[in-house]
């Protein structure tokens, strides 16, 4: 760690630790509430800092430069009045944490639950998810993935519009909110991820470029200018991204991270941002003791990203993969469009079970290039799979969850498929329910030209598609109402059984050695693409499952393991899941799963 | 190597095959001189082909798409009317080659002498280098490097603004001209580099865009949009520039490339182009048995360039070190400003013997970030260094060599210093005998708005500079005329003592082992610099090398090595050389390189 000060306030015996960054400022200050004003310290790099009792947890301010307008703090803890607000000091040490006997596990062992803080609850608080963790302790995930929570404009948005990477949104509840909820979750044996956003800034409240050059016009991205990771001032930028990364594992005690879009990244020098972290988290957790994950989201599908520093990677501990979820789907009968136009089915789900990535180093016809290389020596513990997330069906035009566009028998194989990899499972909040409300693309901004054109924009986008219906206007406050889960839908016929199934799904998952150890070697695949069936095999020990899935419309016959002595352990088809119940001996029902256990093997 | 077609026209069997890439074309038809037009076949991934015997060797030829005005070739091998006028077919196995006994040496063995054709002879053309051969086997270089020779528009240019990649500038001699150099190079048992451009096409002349995406807007570079090596079509655009190193290593049996400014090459893909060359040239070398070399010029310090495939490297083989030189020249005089303003003297000169980067991971002022990344464990024929080049004397408003800017004796030592590093050493043209012409930026647009302002460019960029004097006007025939080698004073007083000096070093450099063996772990520096004083110590076996060099204008006594006995192999200082003679017993005289040899350590 560098010595560098930590951007925004931090409270050290009982005095204010200032430190702003604004490198091409003459002259800083910070504005105190009661109107008082104090001069900051010029230090290198363009630091600007103070140690001063003034200013007190609780208090608001704001900074101003060169007798400019003052403005919130680019590291600014806490934006109680939103975006545009002041900011206000917070003591993070204040926080009295239950937690002190929580070990965070091993990635292997997290079974993931993602979940958007404003749409989970009735209340879309930090608190109305601390209200059913043992409902998620019950279902059996190890781990909840908390969609982004820097504080963003207005009260409703998916997170990827923050503005403040270090400030925790306040409708949802604030620094506290998120502390307390990290607690709870530990005291209930469930680790926590928290998805940051280091590629782009949201489109309203940045005041980043009034403070320096924390964007660079060397690279376009889809929000304009690239984050300047690697072109002049590039180390100060970076120490705002690094210490924030620090600060949600020390002081939140967040388990892991899930950074979004790290292709949207971009970084030429010869340490790579990411490689930076890692070695950052590393000295951290030798510091504490603690264990923490870096996940990434990433569409390059180039190893380097999740390989150890051994091999020059960038040590990344494991990545989603979109591709297992796009062969699964269009697999499962989606329609080859858009992104999923590049998928075969059956063929390329096979392939993403032995290999994780499908483009390896293949054309693809979809991104008119050879893309991707070969992650054949990576554990399967370092990818991340799904059968639905946010971002697959919020980027519906109508947000449709897999509950309204498969049939019930569909979803249980769905599921099944993604229990069954040798990767880390999964799970978008709701879709253990089957839950039929939407979860839409929702904004709240408070700029009414922005909002309007985020509308348009929207609108524009899906022109083409499903003409007979309308895009939901992303602003308007039931487009979000209407995204909220179902929590009553719990108990009621169909939903109680689809739960029961997860569960037990879950159980299995975690009970057998071959399916819970993610060893990507003990692992076979049977392909039969015109009856669209798959057998995937996998070992460990003396230990072997069968898991027989048919994706086709008809029953098969099962046509293995001749003489292996197997036992049924779950059919999705049986009537306890609301299924039509077993076929025939020797047969498997349309849309399902079936899975085998033999210790013969 | 992949099974697209070679872009271009090639005789196979007194037949044409022609092809050319343009994805977005509905037809496409190649137009003979006689009026003639042949519709091309469509391919897949957007080619255009057609085996046909009515082009001959020799013929003019455009292409027309959709029916617009007829273009040339993008991989046109010859130009005779310049970058605007009609292809012409060239048949590459016509010249006789004489080279059968010839083998390209290991880079341990290069000592190179960079030239640019135009300026080298009073002719200007490839028969004009090819009659200095034996001038420069005396010298005792071992191979030449030859500035760009793409075809450029008119007949001045560095050859960076190069459009036809694929094309030998007319005014030089062409294909067959470039052969023929070759082939005596190697009859003179000299290797040939040839210097090409991969990140840009220059300004005039560049008739890509007709033929497809070869740009992408994803990255800006100094020249505008970037080469698309990672975007949408890129597979095409790799395809053509992977052929194109093909061709120069196959038929014109050019021994080692020169990539120019690599860093401004964007890939962000799971396969670096480089590497994807690297593999291509590993291919070839295999078929043929001859070897071949990639050498880049890179600003980045980054190792991964330069470590082979085993360690993820893209598997260079050498680079080229600036900061050596911009150490050395601070070193010896240079005012820090520009490039030079990050470079100490002295004890940066040091770090280079030691460590080749100066900037290995440390902050660098100038950029105003963190730099570079350690290369201790490449070894010493991995780098290339200089006392100047093309670069940095012709990017000096007027160009002045060395010759003009450092006394003779500096001249000698900074000679000297190259000579004894165990990196590879480059000579500019002329520097041997400490020519006094300058080597100014000259262009030959024919397209007058653009001739223009790159006049007005020239001198805006140097507004500040040597106010009493004016910028030379690039576009004048003079500025060209008056940077070309004056070989009538190779045997003029002075002239010819530094063409001696330069001899001996090269002598001394090749046989002793110390000194020709680039082991970077056998190295000691010892630097005073309130003496501005470096010793750098080599040694191999049970022989060691001492080099003294004196940077000071005032004598400097000589204490090392002590208990060594040692004998004076080299003292640039000697009457020999046109110095002021030795300086007493124990002292070494002001700007003056001394090497001691001992074999008793």
């Amino acid at each position: 760690m560098n010595n560098k000060p930590t951007p925004g306030v931090r409270f050290k015996e009982n005095r204010a630790e200032i430190a702003v960054w604004a490198p091409h400022a003459k002259k800083a200050a910070i504005v105190l509430n009661d109107g008082n004003m104090l001069d900051l310290n010029p230090k290198d790099h363009g630091y600007w800092v103070l140690n001063t009792p003034a200013l007190r947890p609780g208090d608001g301010y704001r900074f101003k430069l060169d007798g400019g307008e003052p403005l919130p703090d680019p590291a600014s803890l806490s934006q109680p009045d939103g975006v545009h607000g002041a900011s206000r000091a917070v003591d993070l040490h204040q926080f009295n944490w239950t937690d002190t006997g929580w070990q965070n596990p091993d990635l292997e062992q997290y079974l993931i639950y993602e979940l958007h803080t404003g749409t989970f609850s009735q209340a879309g608080t930090f608190d109305g998810v601390a209200e059913k963790l043992g409902y998620l302790k019950d279902l059996g995930v190890t781990a909840i993935e908390i969609m982004p929570v820097a504080q963003f404009p207005g009260g409703r948005n998916w997170g990827y519009d923050g503005v403040f990477p270090y400030a925790v949104q306040n409708t949802y509840g604030g620094a506290r909110g998120l502390a307390k909820l990290v607690d709870a979750c530990h005291q209930h044996g469930i680790a926590v991820i928290l998805d940051v956003v280091y590629n782009h800034f949201g489109p309203e409240g940045n005041y980043m470029g009034s403070y320096g050059p924390y964007f660079t016009g060397k690279y376009h991205t889809p929000w304009g200018d690239a984050l300047n990771f690697d072109d002049a001032w590039c180390d100060e930028v970076r120490h705002y991204f690094i210490r924030n990364v620090l600060m949600w594992f020390r002081d939140f005690h967040i388990d892991a991270l899930r950074l979004d879009a790290v292709h949207a990244i971009k970084d030429f020098g010869a340490k790579h941002i990411l490689k930076e972290i890692r070695e950052n988290v590393d000295e951290l957790m030798a510091q504490t003791g603690r264990k923490h994950h870096l996940i990434v989201e990433l569409d390059l599908n180039d190893p380097i990203f999740i390989d150890p520093a051994e091999k020059r990677g960038y040590g990344m501990d494991a990545q989603w993969i979109d591709e297992f979820h796009h062969a699964l789907r269009v697999t499962a009968g989606e329609k080859r469009d858009g992104y999923y136009s590049d998928f075969e089915g059956i063929a390329h789900l096979a392939k993403s079970y032995n290999s994780a990535y499908v483009y390896d180093g293949i054309y693809s016809p979809g991104r008119l290039k050879t893309f991707g290389a070969k992650a054949n020596d990576n554990p399967g513990s370092q990818f991340i799979v799904f059968s639905q997330n946010h971002d697959h069906v919020g980027n519906r035009m109508l947000g449709e969850r897999s509950s309204k566009l498969f049939s019930f028998e569909m979803q249980k194989l769905m599921a099944g498929a993604v229990m069954v990899s040798p990767f880390i499972p999964m799970l978008f909040m709701g879709e253990e329910w089957a839950e039929p409300n939407p979860f839409q693309y929702f904004v709240s901004h408070t700029d009414p030209e922005l909002a309007d054109a985020v509308r348009k924009g929207r609108k524009a986008e899906f022109a083409s598609f499903h003409t007979e219906e309308e895009a939901p206007d992303p602003q308007a406050v039931e487009t979000f109402n209407s995204s909220k889960l179902q929590w009553d839908l719990l108990n009621k016929e169909g939903h109680r059984q689809m739960l029961g199934f997860y569960q037990a799904l879950i159980r299995i998952r975690k009970q057998l050695p071959a399916l819970a150890t993610l060893n990507r070697k003990n692992l076979k695949t049977i392909v039969n693409e015109t009856e669209k069936t798959l057998l995937l095999q996998r070992w460990h020990g003396g230990q072997s499952v069968f898991c027989l899935m048919n994706f086709s419309d008809g029953e098969r016959p099962v046509s293995f393991p001749e003489n292996a002595a197997c036992s049924i352990v779950l059919n999705s088809a049986d009537t306890e899941w609301n299924g039509p119940g077993r076929a025939a001996a020797g047969y498997i029902r349309p849309q399902s799963i079936i899975i085998y256990e033999s210790s013969n093997v």
